[in-house]
């Protein structure tokens, strides 16, 4: 038997056992060692979903997760038992029109882990013991530790990101929001030659990581909300923003530093916020989301491996399994955790 | 003395008369023969302004007008008397960064027309006599009527409209908003070669006009509200979505009805609109601004000219500019009129 | 039995009787009406092959064929017997990292037809009674006749270049060589929305040809080897060529008519040419190769169905397929022909 | 009186006195205190120019020059007596179409320091006391050493031709030539993200600095000039090439090892090279050209400064000026030295 974290319902999050199923053909089994928790898991046990997303039956959470193989089922060439490695959980179907045209992560039959947007929802990885396709196991660099390679999902998330905002080669970038993922945004930007780099949060705590992960610059935008308004001279500073807090207020004040023709990519999640057309419009903001990742899942294994970005100043705090909804109250304790990774 | 239609605040245009002045170094008198009435020159009359520009000061209201050359001020070439020419409402400095970076529609020191965005306001065409730099007097072909160059303007408006939306060539066009502007924007992308034109709008009388500029098909969306739906299955149809109506709900049925990563140009001014941005996000799409014109202007003179796009079915009316009140009246009566032009 | 037109060496171009084949699973027979002789068509009957291309045993050809529906095998569903239909000669596996990257004319697995790249050859379609794939045949609106629809796969092929182009809307284009390809290039151009197309050739006949489909000017370049020199001055004119001669020197000449970052699309083939890489780098000439076609055939299929594109001008003669060596031969002199089709 | 270091024609280097010059309105004095000898002051010196490009007059050569300001001419600001700065070769006019359209590396009146482009040339900035437009001084941070920033130009080329390329992050790259410019290429691709560097030379000196400055594997094309073919396999390997070599071979290397729709990137300077059009066409290859910089100057300051990429490993070798034909000698071979500095 094995041990489940399985989502209920809003607060209702519960560890179950689970049989350890022997790997079908074309199947791995692997031995999950860290999961780190991410803001949907979070939506998931504060609100049972988010937007239209909600959940309609338990599942087990977690798509931030690496451990070792320990079992391959018939077929399974190229792993063997005992590599470690970092679960991809995207797996597109690579038939549809989505996938042939190249934008694999907008797969009309997409089976992300952890998620409820389609119905049975797909389990996700937060279980000892976890089953899946032998393509979603990514093997490690030899020496790369468990708790590096948890981070590659969100990593990709964010390199996908920056991929959006075309190159970043010499850009000035504003990143507003300093969670876990405006962090992350803020060490790609880095890595992908960004000139420079202002982060803002409407928390202290946050913005030490900032600039621990690469900002030159930190704006605590609750001390100081005008802070921002120099950069709005002459029509606008900024390049690029990342847009990493899905605030209304956040996105108004980016249009506003923003240069004309600027980009503006939209990583946080929200409900509707209120848009100012006209300034979009007069300074021909390129306003554009971005969504999960595709080939940036293993670029983010590379980066982590080669060190060419380390998200470790963002782990507050490894917890045991059997500790999981404490795990999740601290993760979603923005004054207390940044990224915090159950360990199996 | 020559006639000038002055805005003096909501609802409060005065025909005036002001001295005919000679063109000094670099300027040539223009004799204006028409002008158009634009949705701008319209919510001067009808609201003194729109968002953050406001009317602070009495301004001749204008920035669509053809008329032929009556004098030239020293050290003007290229021109002479006798000319048909279309006023180019636009004069960037040419020296500011945004100008040497090629986004001079952006100028730090723009003098456009008819606008009250600085102060002093800059002020517009609609003057029989009008003294201007001879930059902005763009010759006409021979034999092209000024009913028809006076269509320069909002025409260069949906050309560079067009180009933010990446190449046309074989895409699927949802045109929202079936005013003058979005039904010109239907013209320009067939112009550019787009596979499939859809427009839309709330009312019956523009959509006739859309199908005439070239759409495929039309909907009246108050008539069929979910007429649009089908085109958001399987995640989205269109590639590019040019929003000319500045409304929320319609916004938001073009992010439903466009594929993963399409384009939406935004042409539409409008107050806060509510913005879904895990609609946004998770189709990745790109919202993108268009304002105004640069090099698009010539271009657009050239399209006339050619009758490579012909936007004489919008005129509804012209009147004498001494009936100018009436004229604004119909022009902002979207039962009635498309556009509406001035005779001087 | 049917007639096939088979290629076994150079000059060696025979008629051979083939069975008629039933259609298996997924498959239909298409009754073939009209088949257009391409440039490739015309290396392999002339020299055997181009570049490292070689034909290596018998092979029929062909690729721009269309016709009726004759018989569907099992399982086809949306097509119906007698139905016209173009026949799309590129068919990508769908499978391989090219395919799943949007790159699809880049297939690993590719089946193209009538071409010699992989061993056994991919037999063509200059036959009586073709089966092949239902995914081949693309219906054709009503009233569409064959030698409408045999004008699709290079008018794809022209379409794909363009949109190589990058946006063509207002864009200054020189084409190089007016041949089909260069003639279809001018047409495309136009369609894309290009402001001013010049035409060059070597030779008197294609440039009638040239204006007739759509060039502003044209120049012979034999009678004045200068005349595109004033277009270099200030550092070049074009912002887009279409190079589809194949011509080192016509590539030279294409540069130097360029302005700088513009976009030298190379159509034509050819052997080893000169290229002088210093005016390349001066001027920043982004010159980039275009190969066949993918989802631009169905685009195709609706610019000659709507007639937004008329080829028609561009067919010089069709002849039986009984007098396929006499067709050969017209085609391959540019002084009498431009395009030739076999009738089945 | 200076000394200033004069091309008079092939191998006809002399040290020459020239008076210290007062700056005039809006100029500099500045104390030149290291100049690096570049590949075009190689060209002048080896061969008395490259390409259409000849001396025709006595020359000052260099174009990589820093000091410190020694005098202010009336209506300088912003600088002060001693501040070390970074000279900017580059002085476009700011008033052309080419400036205005955001291209100002192709500026029709630039004045480019070491230049025979124009007659009279423009004398370079191997000279000790250098009286130059305010404009070209690029203020230094605190603590920066002259022989880095005269580093700042030939960065400021690799980082335009980066810009190229498109987005570097995580892109597979290749280096063919590992000379100065190829090496800083490698720094500069790292910089910008990308996930694999490889480099090929035809000596095996360069390739070990190519591995210093970030190569991940580095090829001896001279003693293994089949080692590119596995990245040739299924169609091609590499995303971006940057070719610094000149060569025809490495050109077609190039294309053989790249993937479908690859750009290359051409650094190198050369004359005629053959370009095999079909195989840059059957993979849609991109290949273009890249010129000088323009904003990229002061990033490369600033990366510089930020210690983002570290030059010095390149740095073979500093002579003072009174031994610059010994300098240029050493420079020119290719076995003992990359970069050589002059010391004013």
């Amino acid at each position: 038997m094995t041990q489940a974290v399985v989502i209920h319902g809003p607060r209702d999050l519960r560890l179950e056992a689970r049989e350890e199923a022997a790997p079908g053909s074309g199947q791995v089994a692997i031995r999950i060692a860290r999961g780190g928790i991410c803001g949907s898991d979070l939506h998931y046990y504060q609100h049972g979903g988010f937007g239209a997303v909600r959940l309609r039956e338990p599942m087990v959470l977690g798509h931030e997760v690496a451990g070792h193989v320990a079992a391959l089922g018939p077929g399974v060439t190229g792993l063997a038992v005992g590599d470690a490695v970092a679960v991809n959980p995207s797996l597109p179907c690579g038939a549809c029109r989505h996938c042939l045209a190249g934008r694999a992560n907008h797969c009309l039959d997409m089976r992300f882990y952890g998620s409820a947007m389609r119905l049975p929802h797909v389990q996700g990885g937060f279980i000892g013991h976890l089953v899946c396709e032998a393509a979603r196991a990514v093997a490690l660099p030899p020496g790369m530790a468990p708790e590096l390679a948890a981070f590659a999902e969100p990593l990709a998330v964010v390199l996908h990101a920056a991929r959006q905002a075309g190159p970043l080669l010499g850009a000035r970038v504003l990143v507003m929001g300093a969670g876990p993922i405006g962090c992350l945004a803020i060490a790609a930007a880095r890595h992908a030659g960004a000139q420079e780099v202002v982060a803002t949060d409407l928390h202290a705590a946050p913005l030490l990581f900032a600039r621990r992960m690469g900002a030159d610059r930190t704006i605590a935008l609750h001390e100081d909300p005008e802070a921002l308004a120099p950069y709005g001279l002459e029509k606008g500073h900024f390049d690029v923003v990342f847009e990493a807090s899905g605030s209304g207020a956040a996105l108004a004040a980016a249009i506003q530093a923003a240069r004309p023709q600027a980009v503006v990519v939209q990583l946080g999640l929200g409900g509707d916020v209120p848009l100012a057309l006209s300034a979009l419009v007069a300074k021909e903001i390129t306003l554009r989301g971005t969504f999960r990742f595709h080939e940036e899942f293993a670029l983010a294994v590379e980066a982590l491996a080669r060190g060419w970005i380390d998200p470790l100043p963002l782990l507050s705090a490894t917890l045991p399994v059997g500790e999981a909804v404490e795990a999740f109250e601290l993760a979603g304790d923005r004054a207390r955790a940044m990224k915090v990774q159950l360990a199996f």
